[in-house]
């Protein structure tokens, strides 16, 4: 049952958290036509806010370290601050926005990571999306917005990984849509020359992405990022694009689609 | 169109800010048979962590004084921290919660109160609910978990009274169910003597509600809850209960209800 096209964009914390920016993006986000879902970070806000509470932020590899207060902080910035201002945003502009954590309406289901080397301690690894019902919630009109906390089904909230919730979802509504997932950053797109801003690689097939990362293209933040991508598109995403914050239309950027031809752009 | 019964139960901050009695409330609420709605107020936990964060929380009439910087605050306790922890502990307990604040599906639209002898801030009146987006969640057998905000439409969140959004909520259901209004706190009722934990008045019809308060029984913020209850009879709801935290059923406490016979418990 595929209904059209939908899109889920992810946009990270820093666009989200400055008044400005977060109009902008807003503004362009109600311009994209037919259903989509908005995922959102916080990290910045939590940090701030964890530390005007005494409450230190640890990271390793890039990943925030989730004790139990650092659980509550996430909780209170993700599931309320943040997404609570996008919302009211959005429905400031006509969108009907309802703001989810995966506990909400038991969306995504995640494990606690387990502990190997490191312990991330509250932290969840996605298990299950409930496709069905966020394809319903869209199809009703309705546009979820959605907070980087997913829970174990035992009453336990854990802090999750913002590209990974807007990769799974893409996968989880990819039986009832034509998705299309756009991670939104800093940058363009995938650079081919880090310090040269308009050097975006214009697709990526798996086999260029192993390659990329042999020469030291591709790197750091930008790897979790594509292999996320590269597993949507094997799980029936129909494209993904990595792009810039003021281009979230999808129509910039490095894409990634499904079958990977060189320039699979419509 | 009614669809049988529905319960509306709104529990003060005390008793979900506290792990012990919120699993013991939670445990209650999946009992209770049929469609509902749970309401939860937050605000102890907002002026704790609002002290934590340097902000003094200014009371007046007991109500919260709400600033720029006091709404962030109650956004992340009331929308995230208190309303995230009931939905993953709901969840848990087999119960589709879905958490929502009054911006979320535009469930609750305010207007800003207006500034007379005092300016309350950041603090809604309810305008409107849209009862029919409710009763649709309840007929899909979710359950909505009420925070204490709402929005103005124009992009501002607003904290909003819980009494206030339990009545508001309990009559915009009231044309699809006959909606049992359930006000949980610390006593056993209202209470014909302050120092008597067992002198809960049965009933209460709008005539004995006057006297009461002119003989000085009823005072303080009782006045506010009853005046509450009442015009929910007004607006159509079946019947409201006073009652304490352990009795969420509502076949405990003072009751309220249309018509307002003496003793109109079934």
């Amino acid at each position: 049952m595929v209904n059209g096209q939908c899109s889920i964009i992810k946009v990270g914390g820093k666009i989200v958290e400055e008044p400005e920016s977060l109009q902008r993006l807003l503004d362009d986000f109600v311009a994209i036509k037919g259903p989509k879902v908005l995922v959102h970070g916080g990290g910045r806000s939590a940090t701030k806010i964890a530390a005007q509470l005494g409450i230190e932020s640890q990271m390793v590899n890039g990943r925030r370290i989730t004790d139990a207060d650092m659980l509550r902080v996430v909780t209170m910035v993700y599931g309320g601050l943040v997404n609570k201002n996008i919302v009211a945003g959005l429905q400031a502009r006509g969108v009907n926005a309802v703001g989810l954590t995966g506990a909400d309406m038991n969306v995504i289901l995640s494990d606690k990571r387990p502990v190997k080397d490191i312990d991330y301690g509250f932290v969840g690894d996605v298990k299950q999306v409930d496709g069905a019902q966020l394809a319903n919630l869209l199809q009703a009109g309705i546009v979820p917005v959605m907070a980087p906390l997913t829970h174990d089904g035992r009453g336990n909230l854990l802090n999750t990984n913002a590209d990974t919730i807007a990769a799974e979802t893409a996968k989880g509504l990819a039986p009832y849509f034509d998705v299309t997932l756009i991670y939104c950053f800093e940058k363009k797109g995938v650079l081919r020359d880090e310090a040269d801003d308009d050097s975006v690689i214009p697709t990526i097939t798996p086999q260029q992405f192993k390659e990329l990362v042999e020469q030291g293209v591709v790197q750091g933040g930008m790897i979790p990022k594509l292999e996320n991508a590269f597993q949507a598109i094997d799980a029936g995403v129909k494209q993904v694009v990595i792009t810039a914050a003021n281009a979230i239309d999808g129509q910039q950027g490095t894409l990634i689609c499904n079958p990977p031809i060189l320039n699979c752009k419509q």
